[in-house]
């Protein structure tokens, strides 16, 4: 791509997802009025061209770059990923790898994303392996919990470098300088827990990190933290539930109602109620962002359609010129530093 | 304790809890009025008989039991235990393992009563720690979880008991027959999540309850499962969660109904909703009950007063004609023959 000083410019898988490559294509247009991008549209030359016909282009930074194979989402990534060296995310992870994109964004298969974007790009000096995670919204705010499901067996260093992703979210996209983190727990003492969070809270207590010590589940909702530190299989079940409770909430409520005319006010409470609790990448800065990758790869899910796209390209942008990876990279230095100390 | 023949023997830690033994004693006589019940009240009998003169307890099956010391809230479990021989928890526990007694509450220290039940009564074959659990009311039905606390580190056998366990409340309490069971995961497919749960598949598969795989987070209130099986680390932040959010829900509504007069209708809804999601000790039939102990003991929160005390010991009754104990032994010896055969 041309680099046309401050444009962003992103790497759209366009074969990826249950729409591509219309909606994909139709997305990455949506975002280009915005301005301040130039998109790359990663896939099957042929088939981009005969959407890109359907559409006026003229004079908008996109063009096409040449991928001739798909990665499914029933295979398995490592094995495709190997395979396939000229599927449309392999292809888009080489070309933020080389420099010639800044971010690269895809609805295609989650799996294959992340070996991609750690094979081609590599992981941040003391992440293992990317992290997912984003903000509780609802009845919660300024709180972002890591990880969400990425990384179901951790060790307390992952859970410290958890923390890390947690205060760099909480910084960028909740503009809070110096945010407090907490170690999810079943008790708020030093010393409770499993062996992982035992292990993990002197890490956290010698990281220079504003840790506030232990919550325990009362608390996730009530803004002692801004930071919730747990491992992903904690942590994606945690947030499903919360997920789905607006809708419990509200179908219990309707019942109550059931004998009193439900006003329209009483039916959007309701209606509000159920899409309130959803912690949804769409709505999330920062949340499809896989954490910990030496770059910016966002992922979406695979049912995403043309507004969805254009909305992740658009946080790709801001994350990229708000340079979330150089700084979760320098805090990470800073920790390593610090707990080298003795 | 002279035998009645059907009547429950219930040996009450007459010391244990914030309010002992003034409400311990008024608890015991308001349970007693009920009848199907002797108990022996467990403590110094100096103080016991100074609380028994304020109540008229003429031919109440009620008596005292010697025992001088009390173990503190704030003491080591097992190193009280060790120390207090004449502690009135041990002294209770004691009577239970002798046969003098079917059943022991206590609203003293928990950890002094899992200890003094694990060293002096024992689990049963199969189980190696008493795990916590209970019904999750509210927005679900029929629904149990456990562990909840007690066990924060897991093998996949312990979470095998949890099930069994479990099958044992729902038959009991909610009476089903063959109870849905189902292993809290990441993902429904067999082979996601973390080790403990991958482990413990295939011996729920194996296992001959009605094991129906993984449900996740979002499944957890709909009542795709009656048991609930997990580890106590994320039984408890979950159920803590749950028990929270109630009170964020209400809160929430409150200020959305701002604006509109508040009916009495509304405030109605908003103190159900906030009570709503308290998983708690005193509603739950046998949720006090320390599972896999080869007798029934119950705990108690330390600030039960009068009302509490009669409903736990009430409780107590309904569990030991119920054969729990029994019923999850026989559960826990077929589940391991059907585990050896391959």
């Amino acid at each position: 791509m041309s680099r046309n000083r401050k444009a962003v410019r992103v790497a759209v898988d366009a074969m990826g997802g249950d729409y591509a490559p219309q909606e994909i294509v139709k997305g990455a247009i949506l975002a280009l009025k915005e301005g301040g991008l130039e998109i790359g549209l990663v896939g099957a030359p042929d088939i981009i061209e005969t959407e890109l016909t359907k559409h006026d282009i003229h004079h908008l930074p996109l063009r096409s770059i040449r991928a001739d194979e798909v990665i499914e989402e029933d295979e398995h990534p490592a094995f495709a990923v190997y395979r396939k060296p000229n599927a449309s995310i392999v292809v888009a992870t080489k070309m933020l790898k080389s420099g010639e994109a800044d971010a690269v964004v895809s609805a295609g298969a989650t799996g294959a994303t992340v070996v991609s974007a750690t094979q081609f790009v590599g992981t941040i000096k003391g992440m293992d392996r990317p992290t997912i995670g984003g903000p509780i919204t609802g009845f919660a705010h300024d709180t972002v919990m890591m990880d969400c499901g990425a990384n179901v067996d951790c060790r307390p260093h992952q859970l410290l470098s958890f923390a890390a992703v947690g205060v760099i979210y909480a910084r960028k996209f909740f503009h809070i300088d110096n945010p407090k983190v907490a170690l999810l727990n079943v008790g708020a003492e030093e010393g409770k827990g499993n062996e992982l969070v035992r292990e993990s809270y002197p890490l956290l207590q010698k990281s220079g990190l504003n840790f506030i010590g232990n919550i325990e589940g009362y608390d996730v909702l009530s803004g002692k933290a801004n930071v919730i530190v747990c491992d992903g299989f904690v942590g994606n079940i945690l947030s499903k539930f919360y997920e789905s409770m607006g809708d419990y909430a509200g179908q219990w409520i309707r019942k109550k109602w059931k004998k009193y005319p439900l006003s329209d006010f009483g039916e959007k409470l309701i209606n509000e109620l159920s899409s309130l609790t959803k912690m949804s990448q769409e709505e999330s800065m920062g949340g499809a962002l896989l954490w910990g990758i030496d770059g910016v790869v966002m992922g979406m899910h695979g049912n995403s359609q043309a507004p969805q796209v254009a909305k992740m390209i658009l946080k790709a942008k801001d994350v990229v010129n708000a340079d979330v990876v150089g700084s979760l990279k320098v805090e990470m230095a800073r920790i390593s530093k610090v707990s080298q100390r003795r």
